[in-house]
């Protein structure tokens, strides 16, 4: 059985112009990992209409699963939901399970649930919410692409709520060797290794700095035991 | 005069498995923006060579400038000049003068300069050499795909010897306000503002955690006054 495999796509502006470090791709990668759902793409574009839907369209026809981050709050420049619509011909509008859940959330903290805020409830058609536990404001999935916040804290917080409903498959492990060599040194019998045992993906993840240098290499595969024995094979062969 | 337009493209399992964070877009896009020079897309890629050759040829059509970071080591993994290769015809062999670097720097390290080393000679033809300080091995520029790698103080040093060699734009000046209070309730007079500056581009980054929320109004421009003065119009606007 294969993995299922899923892209993740960052709308923001905000971190092509190197202001904001993303966090929720790191965040995301994580949780699929474990899930066993292989994350094979993500493309970070800014926060022009053209853009995200050409992106969600040739990341939904790609791969099993799609996730995306930011612009879906109340201001000007959030326009993932309309950009959504737009990838699946599907309509956009004020939904009324969306405004309810916000005006619940509204009337408790002493709010008006304003015009800017009620853009917070427009989803494209056909769309199931995701639940927001932190700011009430929904996400929502459309075919396969799960539309989710920037903000880490809510992200990670929809990342949560979709989780159970995906399915993953085999488990992604992985299983790492620290060698403080030189990678020049390590190729050769890495190689060797490698070629050997075809079933097993081997990386080699050089590191520099504070005086030390070398390289992790990383085996990953579905058996612990096997990538252990792995391990101990290529440290064998390096006589470490 | 526009600014011209760059796209990254990030080659790495370790960063899409959740192994590693990625740390060089985030340089990339500071030191892009300020050349002038605007960073519209990323993408993360694993280290397979169809992947590899399709971002590469999309990213190229589609940007003035690319830089990828990561594969130019001496493992099997290391597929990028290849790829790039692949991705425009051209052929990949060792060069005289890669192999010239590598050959004084191990024997001044008392190092072999073994097969797989030679494998980082390994460089496309037509393509220029890009310096790297820390480590000898070089990247390369072939059109307009700057190849780079993967560690950090490595990448990072081959950005400053390519930055003197980049044609940037006119300045991609920002300023910020940070306002404590609900996007809801600023997100009104922001789309009002926006849309009587249209040479100017807001946008609006929430925050959350601990214990203040609130979003950082940041307007994009070339012209520092004008910016500052169209974030003390907002202030007034919203009375703070």
């Amino acid at each position: 059985m294969a993995n299922p495999t899923a892209a993740m796509l960052v709308i923001g502006d905000e971190i092509l112009s190197g202001r904001t470090r993303d966090a929720n791709m790191h965040h995301l990668a994580g949780r699929l990992t474990e899930a066993g759902i292989a994350l094979q793409e993500v493309r970070v574009v800014s926060d022009e209409h053209a853009r995200i839907v050409a992106a969600v369209q040739a990341l939904s026809a790609g791969y099993d699963y799609v996730f995306t981050s930011g612009g879906i709050g109340p201001t000007h420049d959030d326009i993932t939901a309309d950009a959504i619509g737009a990838a699946f011909d599907a309509k956009v509008d004020v939904r009324e399970d969306a405004r309810a859940l916000l005006e619940a959330h509204y009337a408790k903290t002493g709010s008006d649930l304003n015009a800017a805020r009620l853009r917070m409830a427009r989803i494209p058609e056909g769309a199931t919410l995701i639940e927001n536990p932190v700011s009430t404001a929904p996400g929502f999935h459309l075919k396969n692409v799960h539309v989710m916040a920037g903000v880490p804290k809510i992200f990670n917080a929809m990342v949560e709520s979709v989780m159970p409903t995906l399915t993953g498959g085999p488990p992604l492990l992985s299983e790492t060797l620290r060698v403080e060599r030189g990678e020049g040194e390590i190729a050769g019998p890495l190689a060797e290794l490698a070629a050997a045992l075809p079933d097993l993906s081997f990386g080699s993840y050089p590191f520099q700095g504070n005086g030390a240098y070398g390289a992790n290499i990383v085996v990953r595969g579905a058996d612990r035991a096997v990538l252990k024995n792995a391990l101990s094979r290529l440290s064998d062969m390096l006589g470490i």
